[in-house]
């Protein structure tokens, strides 16, 4: 059994902490939150303790593992914390919105050689996994080209994209990972963004629009395509193309209906929206994932190296923006 | 070069016209219609001259064949005709209304060994076809079901029901032959029918829905629905199902567009309507068949004891309907 | 909270027992198996008490409601003894293999107003209730024709096709309370069956393939078809055709992923196998209704008078099979 | 009756000879080419007369209309020759492969204000023509993105590559007209390319893989794909997503039949291969448009300053592909 500490009661804390309380082989122990209040809603929840501190829930012996839900600025010290601590720790993405302040971390925590993963759920899809098991399996032959369309359902306030980071840092940042997941090592990046929703989002000096084209060092290139709004749903796709064939890992709806009618055929839902629905079976997984790496002192598929290298490309992806030129990854963000 | 004589220049048979003379091994020589202007105007089309009656048509030494399109009261007469003028005949569905007179006319003829066609040209449409050439192949190992959906895109008035023959024989008659043409013969029917779409169909005696299911010879069950009315176009799939695997036929577009949006996803067009745009491909097959048959002399995938057995079933699901029982065929129109 | 007692723990109940266990508002007090090793493995999953006797567990004041999951053989009088103890009870299907037991079941307990839910678990599926809600929102108009395929992954061994009641009272008894939950009452049967898959099954009397057709009261048409054997997965499909449109529930699989290569384009995975995965989200949501009709004190959608009739179609089958006619439903199992 | 002198009499010369014949207000007068084999050929098939010179085919009184198919370097000069003629000209793409003879012959033409029309019959497939009518009635709101994915079965020999001017001038040619089809006047191109496939292309200094991203003067961001290679068959599709919705145009297959079986589900044809099958709708729609034009004086959807552009959109991906930098379509290329 594994015992967590969970830092940070939002959304997203209180789903994983129903996530753990479901696992076979995982409990909640403790939560915290700088609003008491949401910590205590997440403790009844799920029947755990409150902590009055970050340190006291660290420091608590009856917790084995750590989950980082807080806010992003508090993303690296909390890693730090639980890395010395010698705890186990999953953290949300991003590392932080910081490329100097990723290396720094990794530079303190790598002597203690941590067992950190970074939350990208979208290797857990069952889908998006078996597309890049069956790639490696050599279902497709030789990966020449990747496809990953990534359109969120509607854009956030302005406000929120001020802090986020921007499209590439708080968005695209899933998609560099995924393009990672499924053909390595990318070398070169070429961006071109574009306003065309919120003028509002403009306004705060971000894109609403993406298209990208990346080099893996493997030879594959792959394209990103990102809109904040889509109005038929948070539409998720992949295509891998290769030597001897193709894999596609379609949206996914609430039911299989069809519906035929004078007008039309064969019309199904709306894609499933948000992500808490779209990735319901990735978060439960993402856990699992997690117990097993803390049981068996593996390395996790999404670790402290694939966050930063995610977020180098999203270093790259902007600086290609400003300049029209393809970036060398290379160049980037180097320590 | 195959020449033909086109006898009944109706809506179908200007169609049929065209497809021949489209063929590259296949022209019409003359054509002839009760309606001398419908004649006119079909020979028009194709370049041909026209016939003022059916005998200086069948006469003509410059046509090899006749394709038989006129009025179903007159196909038994001109089928003999052909066949004791030596001239291969393809013929409209159905051979006649009455069992009696097809069996009188088969009698008439088998003597002359004649090289007799009837239309279903169902069994040439390319996605069929190859439904019935990979379950031959083994596919799907055994087959044991069939499910035949058949569905027309509005309903005739109840005038043209009248002397149809009713829905069974008029309509189901092509089903009844897809049944034989994927599972062979037929042994046993069971109908069950209703009037829910035009009281008037319901006033002739008729039936405008039915459910049928029959079993083949060879263990395989075979079900058949059919309406009168399918909104969203010409509903015509086909379900093959084995030992070993599974075919559908699906329905056919005209594009492959897919519209998203926020109330449905992956919206398809309605499907082809009406039996002219939807068996285009099919048409032209029959016609190639044909002429291949007549060039080699070899017998049609449709000869005119295939037209019998389909319309023996049709009488017997009619039998069904009546009596509430199943009906063995073998007891049905025994000549 | 609603406390139940989980009576019976097979596979199936042990699924129900934890499927409770992770109901929000729903939690199992007691559990009780003839095989008291089975009982105790449950406890221990879900954490409750074990009881020596049936008694003993529907005699507890911590239990709210009885799920009854036991050998077929049982329930009429598990459902009795609940009934007297003024407890409501959810009980798999089927009722009773005897017409005369489901019957006079009833006729003892009816007096007493009980709350006696079938475990019809199609009915929970959202895909198929969507198509119900869709129906009865009148977006396909007047329904005229249902088609339910249904055709389990593999045949039982021959022992258990004997004690099950054959075919029509084991697997069909779910398609017919299909038929009814999307046309309502039944009217006429007609049943076709064949022995193709297990000779084995043959020499106990029983069929494993069969098709039939159903008239409803509202006039529709519904159309059944059965297999054991399906070699690509569990396929459970429906198919709702009305005057302005049609509706169709498709197969769910493990992922959205499809394949493309030289031989195939378009190639999906397996669909899912077997019932407890396929339909998943509908036991949950058969929990939580039964839970909402015991908060709320209304009639379940699977109350014991829908398990009855679907047993009637049942019986009305086996009639028509033997007979080869149609049978009219109410000439079947009048008490 | 508009009669056509069809200059050229290789596979695509013959193939829109045919359609010509086929068109029920267009036929052929006379064929030439320089190999005399190949123009008696196709004489022999449409039924028409033999040029002995490209001026001999020009000058006859009974052609109103010249279709040029022979090679690319012909072009221009063909195209100044009809036009000075006064008769119209359906010329294949590319115009040419040098900017400089493109520029030059308009300039020569221009004053004669000659109906010109270049042979982008992607334009004119049901399926494209479709999205781009549906974007134009507002059916997606503000056009936003556009992904045109285009590969081909297998690649050429690196000896046709060295003269078809490579993979952005030969092949994506047809994508870079799309994307103006679809969302106009395109600004910025940026180019990726790699060479996956054979070798011996990327000895002759082409590519044989690339991903491109342009950005259309409306705000749109267009994404294309090309490979020179897919086992599936010939990969055509387009994806346009709008402010209010999505169209996606899919691959086309022989046949509408899906297989099931116990390694995978709903598995369907390969796509149509090759661009004869794929477009022949599009190439007979084509024939019609410019029939349309003659007949009306109307000016066709691709005219030769469509080819200009679609041409100059090739020079612009060539110099990013070089240069790493994004390249303004209006430095490009300016006469």
């Amino acid at each position: 059994m594994v015992r967590f500490a969970v830092i940070g009661c939002g959304r997203i804390g209180r789903m994983h902490a129903r996530n753990i309380k479901a696992h076979p082989r995982a409990d909640v122990t403790v939560v915290y939150d700088v609003a008491a209040a949401a910590a205590q809603e997440t403790a009844a929840a799920v029947g755990c303790a409150v902590a009055a501190t970050v340190d006291e829930a660290l420091a608590n012996p009856a917790v084995d593992a750590v989950f980082v839900a807080s806010s992003t600025d508090t993303h690296v010290d909390l890693i730090a914390l639980a890395a010395k601590a010698g705890k186990p720790v999953l953290c949300e993405k991003p590392i932080d919105l910081d490329m100097g302040r990723v290396e720094a971390c990794w530079a303190e925590i790598a002597p203690l050689n941590p067992l950190v993963m970074i939350g990208f759920n979208r290797r857990f899809d069952p889908s998006f996994k078996a597309v890049r098991d069956r790639i490696q399996a050599g279902e497709i032959g030789r990966l020449e080209q990747v496809i990953i369309t990534s359109r969120d359902p509607s854009p956030p306030p302005a406000s929120y994209v001020k802090k986020s980071g921007g499209l590439f840092r708080d968005m695209t940042i899933h998609d560099f990972d995924m393009a990672r997941y499924l053909a390595g090592d990318i070398v070169e990046v070429q961006a071109m963004g574009a306003n065309l929703i919120d003028p509002a989002i403009g306004a705060e000096g971000d894109i609403d629009a993406a298209m990208l084209v990346l080099r893996a060092a493997s030879g594959a290139l792959v394209h990103i395509n990102n809109s904040r709004r889509s109005v038929y749903g948070y539409d998720q796709r992949i295509e891998a193309f290769g030597a001897t064939g193709m894999l596609q890992a379609q949206n996914r709806r609430a039911t299989t209906v069809e519906a035929w009618g004078s007008a039309r055929t064969g019309a199904m839902d709306p894609v499933l929206d948000f992500f808490i629905e779209r990735y319901q079976d990735a978060y439960l997984a993402e856990i699992d994932h997690f117990v097993d790496c803390v049981e068996n002192g593996t390395t996790p598929l999404s670790s402290f190296q694939e966050g930063r290298e995610a977020q180098r490309l999203a270093e790259a992806a902007l600086l290609s923006l400003r300049t029209g030129a393809v970036v060398r990854v290379a160049d980037v963000g180097v320590s």
